[in-house]
């Protein structure tokens, strides 16, 4: 498997996807709808919803039952960086090598646009769940279980990023570090393989064993994140380097310093390649996904 | 009846509900949560949730069983207030006559107060129908129905919050003026009065019939909001007068004068009410509550 190619094909599926849900009619929101878009098609990994689609695959081939979760997964990430990025939180300029949302709109529309793409993502679930024939009683509780752990992954990310701008430039526990992680990024990188083992009628042995998997990846994301927050190439990254030392923020990298953090990331990276044994060939996109999570420079 | 004494009873079972779902743990996000609770518990009319339960209850007792949609719509309206009271938004300071939510903790946490509460709703529905008897196939089916018409009908709101923003001290057509009401008023009290019936398992003759009624004092209820940013009492209204006309900003009473917009608020009235004509006693309350939205000081 040519792991670049089929990261690039997800990507493109997913991408083909977002489209469909934008709106492009003349309505006297239609900046409003721009907004939402800018940030939507501003160049995201589409980690998430790659994640959902990859682990539904180890199981099932019809991807497309799953993709309107990844989609409102998708609309949910994006929310959380147009309103981390607002003045009155992270107040960031740059954000994939472009203006933030508003930078290029302006506050109002920004805090109006997020709060869109949040709730758009609830109206994606509904209209699939809507249609679901309700004689398939096991994919419709699968569903309804899905938009549940939906809903209270998105509320700790909300609050991971709460306790995250509260203790901005202040001294922190190992403790409060965990909850930051856990919860800001951790949730929303945990949640699509969950989602993606559910909706694909996984065993519950299976869904757990993903879920390792998943917490272990979403550490390492994080830790990778806070190594390129500090040695990061500025143009590759499309983000300002050096701001988290400067606001003092606590990260891995000011925790354990960049050779422990570098060091941390390799075993949890392992370790989460480890619980993908029994899947053999059909985890090999997962795997891989985990490595390029180690290795990337943006 | 006696339509106060009835109001207030709803206003407790409302306000005992929500104090249930409210969060005291001690949890890092705890300030969070208690932003959401004071937004939440500051005094609302709790229209939109007694909306549901008595129109509801026109056609059945079990009230208890449209609970969480009641909830989650006063949940949506409060997240909507405090992000169009942000800076960045209207930057108003006062709110049922106390600081608003960013003057009172400051706006990162009110932003996200604000997403929480937007988000939560959506966890207090998808609780509900998870554990909805998937063997009862009719309220599945109609739960479903009212979580996809809630997600369409907040998105309409932050649309018709978008262009009310958008507009503010411009001139604007009589078009937008009533897509503006419409959107960001409108909406949120004509899906009360359609979730109750829906979830009451009302014909289809009934739920029109009552989203004629709801339309109609959807739209008294914003004329009389533009008279009371009129001519209200600053003390008893706990926010300030005449700020829509310092600001330029396009009302019923700039577009219509005050004795315009009084004669419009009575006709629409009179016509909501005749709409309730078939369901006799048990329209009472609505009845009422039409004649309430218009002659209220607050």
């Amino acid at each position: 498997m040519d792991f670049k190619e089929e990261l690039k094909k997800y990507q493109k599926i997913v991408n083909c996807e977002l489209e469909k849900i934008l709106r492009k009619e003349e309505l006297p929101e239609k900046i409003l709808n721009e907004a939402m878009e800018y940030s939507l098609m501003a160049g995201g990994k589409r980690l998430r919803p790659i994640l959902v689609l990859s682990t539904y695959k180890i199981f099932k081939e019809d991807i497309e039952k799953c993709m309107p979760y990844g989609i409102a997964l998708e609309m949910v990430h994006n929310f959380s960086l147009i309103h981390d990025d607002l003045p009155g939180i992270d107040n960031d300029d740059i954000r994939h090598g472009k203006p933030t949302n508003h930078k290029k709109y302006n506050e109002a529309t920004a805090i109006l646009a997020g709060d869109g793409l949040l709730n758009g993502a609830y109206i994606v679930i509904s209209n699939d769940i809507k249609n679901t024939n309700l004689e398939n009683e096991e994919d419709l509780k699968n569903k309804l279980k899905v938009f549940n752990e939906f809903s209270v992954a998105v509320d700790r990310m909300i609050a991971g990023e709460y306790v995250d701008t509260e203790y901005e430039g202040k001294e922190i526990s190992n403790k409060y570090l965990e909850y930051i992680h856990k919860n800001k990024t951790g949730e929303l990188i945990k949640l699509p393989v969950r989602m993606g083992a559910i909706l694909a009628r996984a065993s519950k042995e299976d869904i757990e064993k993903l879920t390792r998997y998943a917490e272990k990846i979403g550490l390492a994301f994080q830790i990778k994140d806070d190594i390129l927050g500090e040695i990061g190439d500025e143009k590759v990254l499309g983000k300002p380097v050096g701001k988290d030392k400067k606001m003092k923020k606590c990260t891995f990298v000011s925790k354990y310093g960049l050779k422990g953090a570098e060091e941390i990331l390799e075993k949890i990276t392992n370790e989460a390649i480890e619980e993908l044994k029994d899947y053999g060939k059909k985890a090999e996109f997962l795997k891989e996904l985990a490595l390029y999570i180690k290795n990337r420079n943006k």
